[in-house]
């Protein structure tokens, strides 16, 4: 089969690898129908994740058709079509049995996380995938639901609505800003509401991201760059700051810019990957009773939102931009990669 | 009156002063019969609480017996033994409608903050005090509950409880780790069962102290002095890390030794008062699933945790080790800023 292969920081190819075989009696295998890129996929490209060997096959996000499952496989057969969570997930670890998946301890490609595709086993950027712990790791995807919706339940919508909106402990009334209306923050926007939010504020540079942001639900829009962007969300809350701010960039700036706006007994839930440490100022912090998340994804919510995806209550399909076809896949790294001149959210990659 | 009064850093007195007079409708005055020194005081009397101006009457912690209310209070009488809270909640703001009344909106003292004794309004190491919004800021005294058990409600018992068990989200069976076995660090290993921890980890330099901790419910006890600690807190939990790290002292190491104990899922809640702000290494963090709580002591539990001291389910009366008599409040300062030395707890100073 061809897969986009690692092969060192700024090198990656498709090309030719063998297919992949059933491992363990748990596995599927599937046909990748659709897959997409991640920014964590471009961070490994620049070799920021040194767990990712050479010879990896990258991506973690997909939706296909199984064409094979092992023997103890029972409630998948060949011929499903599913959804590839981001996220495995053994079931039955003292971590999965409390919803904490993002931390199994299975030992398929590493026990203590759940990210192993296109990170410690191969991935999805492929025409096949083995998809250890199968029926944890699948969800069947109903009729009415397209590939292209069911591609953003791998990784983003969950992992805007359990990091940003329920690990910032969102309830009804809230204020809310998203600082980055990246794919995720969309996510975090797109899903606010699902806990009451009266009010989501997206922050970012671009403006064409900020109008996006208003097709996903967000009720005002502040640009990052302006001097007085802080007193703009203050201004729409009163002056009392936010009850929520949801970090979705990952550097030190935009995480500071959280703690800026939130009000005292409020929450900053971190969503970005980050690379660097940052500064904790406790010293004033600490006498403002605010709380303080952040995590990989669980993805212990993707039947639930996957059944709001089908009501048409999440505009999952509006997130995909651009489309490619597997072979064109290095144009879409390119027109992801600059996706501030491109306009890209999420770029979707099918089999033709 | 007599009152120990600030004047300036390193500086204050037990001198006489003008008695206190009720001001607003809402007011009681107090004759106080027990109050104590928190750490806060020894901050202030350092300089490092600018806020705290010269000829300010310090203290924040106290029983007493109303000596006069004003026309406005219904359910407080002259002569009722009362707990004076070290927060003040007019009641009826929208952060005291939420039990946020740690950033009580009122004007009394400063509107934003709910400390203002011995902060921005006279305090209790007096012999009368002046209490704004009585009926939020005092609790009757039961018969059966002593005025030195009473004290220890003003303000260690709810912040360890509140800012340590609470917002650190404990549950039964729970390992917790509590960094610091100082009164409210002991606070919080003495209430920490009420959400049924099953471990409760004291981690201290101070010997003497690890062994007060056993008597306040501690199941283990770890001497942060020895090389090895982490791995013998670690070894207390399997190896996985403890559910919930307290931080119960206020300085970047200590801060830094919760997170380093945490197991991925679990919860760090900062107690501490910081003078300092602190890395934080989200590089690691972001994907450990880990939330951080922080914050000022809101009260809103006192009334519980009073039932539960007159119950004899919480041993307030052991944090009282040393007593002396409002004229030898000096001395009782000395004693208390040499903690290491005289094994001190609380001193609590009563009216002879």
């Amino acid at each position: 089969m061809k897969a986009l292969v690692y092969h060192g920081p700024g090198k990656n190819a498709w090309e030719d690898v063998p297919d992949p075989t059933i491992v363990e009696s748990s596995d599927a295998i599937v046909r990748v129908d659709t897959t997409t890129i991640c920014g964590t996929d471009l961070h490994i490209l620049k070799g920021d994740v040194p767990a990712v060997q050479e010879g990896r096959i990258l991506g973690h996000e997909g939706v296909g058709t199984i064409t094979a499952v092992g023997n103890a496989v029972q409630s998948l057969a060949v011929g499903d079509r599913v959804i590839i969570s981001c996220i495995k997930s053994c079931g039955h670890c003292v971590n999965c049995k409390t919803g904490l998946y993002s931390h199994c301890l299975g030992d398929e490609g590493a026990s203590g996380t759940g990210w192993v595709f296109g990170h410690l086993i191969d991935g999805t950027q492929a025409e096949y995938v083995r998809v250890p712990y199968a029926e944890n790791s699948l969800h069947k995807l109903p009729e009415g639901v397209s590939d292209e919706q069911g591609v953003m339940l791998s990784d983003i919508l969950p992992t805007g609505f359990e990091i940003g909106v329920q690990y910032g402990r969102v309830k009804p009334g809230d204020a809310v800003a998203v600082i980055g209306a990246g794919p995720v923050g969309l996510a975090a926007i797109a899903t606010a509401g699902l806990y009451g939010a009266g009010t989501i504020i997206a922050v970012d540079l671009d403006e064409n991201r900020l109008e996006q942001a208003r097709l996903f639900g967000a009720t005002d829009a502040v640009v990052s760059g302006a001097a007085d962007w802080k007193e703009q969300v203050l201004a729409l809350t009163d002056g009392a700051g936010v009850d929520v701010a949801i970090e979705a960039v990952g550097i030190p700036e935009t995480f500071s810019m959280a703690l800026d706006v939130v009000r005292p007994g409020g929450n900053v839930a971190n969503v970005g990957v980050h690379g660097k440490s940052v500064e904790l100022h406790l010293e004033n912090l600490w006498i403002q009773n605010i709380n303080i998340s952040m995590g990989l994804v669980n993805t212990n919510t993707t039947p639930m939102l996957l059944k709001l995806v089908a009501q048409h209550r999440i505009p999952a399909e509006k997130l995909a931009t651009h489309r490619f076809s597997f072979d064109q896949i290095l144009d879409a790294y390119d027109t992801f990669s600059r996706a501030a001149e491109t306009k890209a959210l999420k770029v979707v990659i099918s089999r033709v």
